[in-house]
């Protein structure tokens, strides 16, 4: 089928373009570069060298034989090109990956906060807009956020999206129903994916778009097995404190001898995905979209849940590195326990890559080996969620060399 | 206290702001004056005369003596102009009217839809990140709609913002748990107010700003007693398609012996308030803030329900016009049931004005007295929610003549 990647740059983005195109579909590549001009704001690159886009593209033609376009758009910004290459294009689906997705940045300041909210607002409203403007069948594959739910607030295990729920009347009467699973986020950009899911619910309703929602855990790994084909087609790599996945984080401060920081107690319970496994995810929801006149369907694409100390200990335990304690940022529960029904994804077909298998790889052919790069300043989160906190920026306790030269 | 009153020069707003002034508060007015653009873009104004911003500020301060500033910004695009004039004036309460509010205004085009989505979000978005950019205390009032509810799903009477369930786990657990009530919005207008939830939740619970959300039925009435001092004080009347509200219409039709329209089988039941109680709901709700580190309040700000046809019988027979039932343009329930909990208002001390009192005077003061100004052609609404609707637009099943003189 022809699939457009709105995002097909990012981290996600770019290893599901190669995915699809591999498996056979015609992929259009829509971006805007937003995320390299955050680096270049942020003073702080993917650690592996990531090859502009005109390299990427020409890599993987020679490579796979296969030809993927590329057009650069903000689709926030300028609806009516984004409306002109659906119209020319007319796509079976449309892969949403066009958001600011750092919790962290949507917080560092005011700034941060309303370009995420406009960004990602527009961008999702502009996409449904244009589907439904132009009378497209298009089927919608959106990227939210386990953090829709928000974490561990009643115990039960959370569902795919819809929550069966009992309203209890004043006269005690119990009505079944299923609504939409309550939300909880628990940053601005959480925030606004929560916001995503009622433009996704209305679109859906009154216009008949079909749309597939993904609820993800954190992404984990740097390759797949295509972008391991050529240096030219690496993924990024983050590991700065405000794009680095806490798991990113502590594989660079081992590979750089940087004890591994953990934010409060480390109680923190979360869900964790793959990057191998997120491209197959993006395949499968392609496969199975949902009946015209069918709700939005929502799936949580997960594989494992961890507590973040545990994870610092498996690390360190890999890497001889020290574990430190070091105030959290974040306004959140210092302890959670966290439950995830994921049956649909396994239902599919998706065979889990488990951390145990990954983790290896990850320390020595990515971080060990691009540790050069790495600016062990921008490792620390220094975005804080209230104006209290401002006062005490989270700070390594022990001040350590790094072993890289750099500070 | 002082007040800022974003959106004050609005249907809403203005009698909003001279009652908050007469009571005794200092009223600072910021508008962009886009609801009078919008008069010039549909070429459809108030059918009463409204005056300048200028001519009704000095006709307030001739009549009561008190002064009310303006300031002409637009909040949603000028972020610093609006921190700069929060952290000047530090303002007690902030009362945000400031969004493009027409259910058909939002469905009539893209461009629509979108400027409708931009604009609200980014207003209310931009006031709470002021807010909470300056460290303020400021008590934000926010004027939602009763249409975030939805209407008439499940039977049962909509409690004040907040849902009492039972999650019912795996093993058939019931956890009690009190959420928002699930969003079930009939336009894209009502569904920014949905996101507009999310947002006031997110900044309560991360920066602890203090918010009241009212969830408004449909505002008829024209004059308040503050409108009503001198001709230059007038409060708007819209008559139109996209702007006037289903009571406003039938009055209009009345007026110039036009058949009240009435879309489907006028078997939606809607929530109504007076404007004069809207007026006196906001002095009440200043008086009453929620506590610091209290959830968002929601009140339900609405004195009665009534059917349409029903409301379309009651003003035909004080004014002896006929009923036309056309095709109804919105994609809803034909027919619904609704009950809604307003006790907080009426504990607060709210007298209802009851439609039974008010309508003769809309009728005789309001619609026919200005009736030479009416463009008849402006009474149907043009607007359609899908697609599918666009082949037929609704119309009047037959022609009558105005006794206007125009058409």
């Amino acid at each position: 089928m022809k699939v457009i990647i709105l995002g097909g740059d990012g981290f996600c983005g770019w290893p599901t373009s190669l995915h699809l195109s591999k498996v056979g579909h015609e992929v259009i590549i829509v971006d805007n570069l937003s995320r390299r001009n955050i680096d270049n704001e942020l003073e702080a690159g993917s650690l592996t060298p990531i090859s502009p886009m005109g390299v990427r593209l020409k890599a993987w033609q020679e490579i796979s034989g296969k030809k993927i376009n590329f057009y650069n758009i903000d689709i926030a910004r300028h609806y009516e090109q984004l409306v002109q290459l659906l119209d020319q294009e007319q796509p079976d689906a449309i892969v949403h990956f066009a958001e600011q997705r750092a919790a962290p940045y949507s917080m560092k300041s005011s700034h941060h906060r309303r370009y995420t909210v406009d960004n990602n607002i527009n961008a999702t409203h502009n996409t449904l807009c244009a589907i439904a403007e132009l009378g497209l069948d298009t089927h919608l594959v959106h990227l939210g956020t386990m953090g829709v739910y928000g974490y561990g607030t009643s115990g039960m295990k959370i569902p795919e999206g819809y929550l069966d729920i009992e309203v209890v009347t004043e006269d005690g009467e119990r009505i079944p129903q299923q609504i939409l699973y309550p939300p909880n986020p628990g940053s601005i950009y959480h925030m606004t994916k929560t916001q995503d899911q009622l433009l996704f619910a209305y679109y859906n309703k009154n216009d008949g778009i079909r749309i597939t929602d993904l609820h993800q855990g954190i992404v984990w790994g740097t390759d797949t097995e295509d972008t391991k084909r050529d240096e030219r087609l690496i993924n990024r790599f983050d590991y700065d404190g405000d794009y680095g996945t806490v798991l990113n984080r502590f594989l660079m401060q081992a590979a750089i001898g940087y004890p591994l920081t953990v934010h409060g107690t480390g109680g923190q319970t979360r869900a964790f995905i793959h990057i191998q496994n997120t491209v197959r995810c993006i395949e499968l929801a392609l496969q199975y979209p949902p009946a015209k006149g069918e709700r939005v369907k929502i799936l949580n694409q997960m594989t494992e849940t961890h507590r973040i100390r545990d994870l610092a200990e498996l690390v360190a335990e890999l890497t001889g590195s020290e574990v430190a304690y070091v105030d959290n940022p974040r306004k959140e529960a210092a302890e959670n326990d966290l439950k995830v029904d994921n049956r649909c994804f396994l239902e599919m077909g998706l065979e889990p890559t488990t951390l145990a298998e990954g983790l290896l790889y990850e320390v020595t052919e990515v971080a060990k080996k691009y540790a050069h790069n790495a600016d062990v300043s921008k490792i620390p989160c220094t975005s804080v969620w209230t104006k209290e906190q401002k006062a005490g920026i989270p700070q390594v306790k022990e001040q350590v060399t790094s072993n890289t030269g750099k500070t």
